[in-house]
């Protein structure tokens, strides 16, 4: 069993954060750790954290406890963070304030839904807590649409932002087939393909699949190169005087250079020195612009770009799959807790595909802390494309797709 | 009755044509005009035109008679134009062609399903078609996510396009609380702002509805001014710590200028000569970019542009009133021709909000061709909102919409 031995369990407060972008399926894992907490009997007040830990040093704190079960549930329905979320990445100073915090509202349980930036302050406030003797019990609540923490099978999140691609992808398809031409559609994912590669879930199983988009699917795991891009879309427009093209807003040339930055002008930081992809449309309507003055098609060429943006990973229709999850994984976190374990992660493990079984597993807050999954090289298939093993992995997780029908 | 009077019914083949932009339930048109063809006793064969007039032109259809019910009952249910679609915008002489083409295949009943252009085409057609004393029926089955035909409550495609603003503005809009700042959408929609007006719906009418993005809503029918923009968005700003604004991508000046040109460089035309709006971001990030430069919030702001693109238009959960008008507008079409009227085109008639009920009415293809219907004065609150009038307009249109609740 990881994390450390059972120690008796002190009686106090919890305070429970959410952090990073926002899922449709966010709320769940707050609803889940409320209730799983309301039976917990070694916890009197159960706090929210206003934006996550830069709430917490605020004394930014709701009292959670008070909130009707009726009233909760409908939360757990609604996408994004209803406590708020931080993009603060907490170094050893910021996560020594937390720590203060946590003193002074008597907080021994802290959770933080989130991603891996989100488990490695976990990480660093466990420690510094017991470097203190100050007994806290510290647990990360896995969270984010990237699909990019290690140990898990999947990331509560994913599956309904991957539910989005395929919705968007297969009625693209259909209009990209009405008006055709070359479409390239942007996909969220800094460094991991997973949501670009969920875009495949759009060709479905039906007869005349094979024609349907995406044609061509760029990941950030495989580096990009301008011209076989452009020999790719031209051989598939040359087969199907269409072409949709799945681009992660994280592809990167051989030389490990964003794309986005080597092709397109402005781009912003955000608060973890990250360079902002989502929100700017450069990448599509530069790659756009490249299709445009290269390709020979002889004729007007119509191309379009659209960067789907903050849609994909709040869109309100979730994967009933991923809604479950994210609400267990939390309550399996306040067990964990009431087990007397002094801090861990939660990873989802895959018990099988047909039908659909999962359980969780408590992992070290250092094997998920900061780290990131990438596509594993069996998900990928060529420079363009993802894998059987990918959509028979990928598929389970989004629920009932709509069925797409050509004359 | 408008129209010409009843003449008698003349044996031959029939054709239908898709045009213009797709929407969700452009196919539940087709299906139901194919279906009441089949038990129109003077019709031989169904043709489709494979991308509207541009195929039919040249000799490309399709034989819709043999597509077995259930079959074209699945294509009815998927997105965007299932025959094709194009953006051809006939003069005389290209009219002169399809009425050559429809004389070679012995057509005496066309059918073409689209917005004001189509419904032009349709005009010119049959006056063509009188004058040469050829006996040909044209209708015009309207269609259009735009809502700007003439002389209808709305237009089939609207109400899907509008369920889409909804769920994507109500979405983003707890996505942007989640993580404050100024979040601009930019909705689709060139001269009628029903589109992005539709994005109010988000807001709901629960508890705390008021606090609820989208909170400023600027629309084609009102000239844009920067200065009050950011006037504006500051005040928003001020009093909830963000802002989330709805935008249509044909937002003009006050000397009738597209924003979208003076702000941002390089814009496409498509074959009407229209600036091509959709599938470009340049007028987002422009607007993001002026806030960025201009606000005076103190501190770093984060401001965030998407537009929203195709999927609006396509998106595969339509509006139950949607699907069922769209087929029952075709279906009422073809009735037109049995009674034997030689031209006309389609209204939707609203006989009662709550409940929903609506009828149809036959109107003369002058009434509607190449007329665009803007959003009237009692739609429209103030210089960035839209009536109360307005959303008791929309919300019976759009199905049923998911609950966003806050703690």
């Amino acid at each position: 069993m990881p994390g450390d031995d059972d120690a008796p369990l002190i009686k106090g407060n919890a305070a429970i954060g959410q952090s990073g972008g926002p899922t449709a399926v966010i709320n769940q894992s707050l609803y889940g750790a409320v209730a799983a907490l309301r039976e917990f009997g070694h916890v009197k007040k159960i706090y929210g954290m206003r934006h996550g830990v830069n709430g917490l040093v605020r004394g930014e704190l709701v009292d959670l406890g008070k909130e009707k079960e009726k009233h909760l549930k409908a939360v757990a329905r609604t996408p994004a963070a209803a406590l708020g979320s931080s993009r603060d990445k907490p170094d050893e100073d910021y996560c020594r304030k937390i720590l203060e915090a946590c003193e002074k509202a008597n907080i021994r349980y802290f959770f933080y839904i989130g991603g891996n930036d989100s488990s490695d302050t976990c990480r660093i406030v466990s420690e510094l807590a017991q470097r203190d003797g100050y007994d806290m019990r510290c647990f990360h609540i896995p969270k984010t649409v990237d699909n990019d923490l290690m140990e898990s099978d999947h990331t509560p999140g994913y599956p309904s932002a991957a539910r989005f691609q395929a919705f968007a992808f297969m009625a693209d398809s259909m209009d990209n087939a009405s008006l055709p031409g070359v479409k390239i559609n942007v996909v969220m994912g800094r460094n991991a393909g997973f949501l670009t590669a969920a875009s495949a879930l759009a060709r479905g199983r039906g007869k005349g699949s094979e024609r349907n988009g995406p044609h061509l699917i760029y990941l950030p795991e495989v580096p990009f190169e301008k011209d076989r891009f452009l020999a790719e879309v031209e051989a598939v427009y040359a087969r199907l005087g269409r072409c949709q093209v799945a681009v992660s807003e994280g592809i990167v040339d051989t030389g490990g250079r964003a794309i986005a930055t080597t092709l397109a002008q402005k781009l912003d930081q955000d608060a973890h020195g990250n360079v902002q992809l989502s929100g700017v449309s450069a990448l599509g309507d530069a790659l756009a612009d490249l299709v445009k003055d290269n390709l020979r098609t002889g004729g007007k060429l119509r191309v379009r770009a659209d960067t789907f943006g903050y849609l994909q990973r709040c869109w309100p229709d979730p994967s009933p799959i991923d809604s479950r999850e994210a609400r267990k994984a939390a309550e399996f976190a306040v067990k964990l807790a009431a087990k007397g374990q002094r801090s861990g992660s939660v990873a989802i493990e895959r018990i099988s595909s047909e039908p659909y079984k999962s359980r969780f597993r408590q992992i070290e807050l250092s094997a998920v802390a900061a780290k990131t999954r990438r596509m594993p090289p069996e998900f990928i298939e060529g420079g363009n494309n993802v894998s059987r093993k990918f959509l028979d992995y990928a598929r389970p997780l989004v629920g009932e797709l709509p069925e797409m029908m050509r004359l």
